[in-house]
């Protein structure tokens, strides 16, 4: 093995293209951007088809509050600026991962159009694939299943600036793909997801 | 296809794991830092780094200033906070790429050890290899060399806080890799990083 690689060092001028990242990973990097209200099943979603991706050769990575709030937007808090930095950040980051090959998986609530059409334009300009993705749960079906105990707090007045309560979240107008939540199963979504995925042509290189 | 897909939607509880992203990428994902002067050699030395993984079945993505300067860190000037803060969000990025079983190439001057050693351990707390490698050219060569002509523009005082000139390189006293560059030719160097990366088992997953 030393041999070979002592032996077989040879490259040309310029750099690896989106492209040939593409070409050697058998798929088209983008990014699934997936919107919604707390507990609409974003997360649920994404997890489930991260494994299912991964199970058919392809290879996606999440990007999600677990890896993000603690890590790159740890210094963000909730003012309006911060939360439309918060976004962008994520939005940059996602292109990269698109820009490398991967099938970036962003589950954010990200509730305002102009921050999530920033992240479409950042897409764009650099060439890459971008799918949002509406996860429409009604706000009441959300509130009841209230997993973490969030909408009691912010209906309390304990949580401020509460998505869907005491914020606003501005519906996607026009996705690439909305999903129903209260009327579909995970498995349904996560078809739709693959369909979605394989009608933009994104699992073949 | 559309049946395949339709058929064999299957997940289990719990989340892709980093072993099984680099199990099915073949490679352990890993941050290989590179840190030295303006002009001596980290991105080209990069550039041929990635070209030569690739051709090898491995998959690699480069963080430079061409692709975060001008996206996620755009943001960001050249004061004492921003310098640090443009480091801790590169250190973040390149981690989730790691995460992601992705050979990340950052290829920044990072002249301060306080920042590369955060870098460091952001990379350990998140159980991923951090390979911290100095690309070393002697400061009269690099200057003599100033493909970009910085180095003038800073002697003139035309760009203030130049490191080398006006701002200090703290070289590192223990990095995984040491790359002489006015010694070594971009072969040598990218063999040595080959072989650093096999050393530490990153070429198998």
């Amino acid at each position: 093995m030393t041999e070979q690689l002592a032996t077989n060092i040879t490259w040309h001028e310029g750099e690896v293209s989106h492209a040939q990242r593409n070409q050697s990973l058998g798929q088209k990097g983008a990014t699934l951007w997936m919107t919604g209200l707390s507990a609409s099943g974003k997360s649920t979603i994404a997890v489930a088809l991260e494994q299912v991706l991964l199970q058919q050769g392809k290879h996606a990575y999440r990007l999600d509050g677990d890896n993000i709030r603690h890590g790159l937007n740890k210094n963000l808090g909730f003012s309006a600026e911060d939360r439309a930095e918060n976004i962008r950040r994520i939005g940059e980051v996602s292109k990269l991962f698109a820009d490398a090959g991967i099938l970036s998986i962003a589950s954010f609530i990200s509730p305002y159009t102009a921050d999530r059409d920033l992240v479409r334009k950042l897409h764009e300009d650099a060439g890459v694939a971008f799918i949002e993705v509406y996860v429409d749960l009604p706000l009441e079906v959300a509130e009841s299943r209230d997993p973490k105990g969030l909408y009691k707090k912010a209906r309390a007045g304990e949580i401020k600036g509460f998505t869907g309560i005491d914020d606003p979240y501005e519906a996607p107008t026009n996705p690439e793909l909305h999903l129903k939540t209260h009327e579909m199963s995970v498995e349904d979504s996560v078809r739709a997801l693959l369909e979605c995925l394989q009608d933009n042509n994104l699992l073949e290189a």
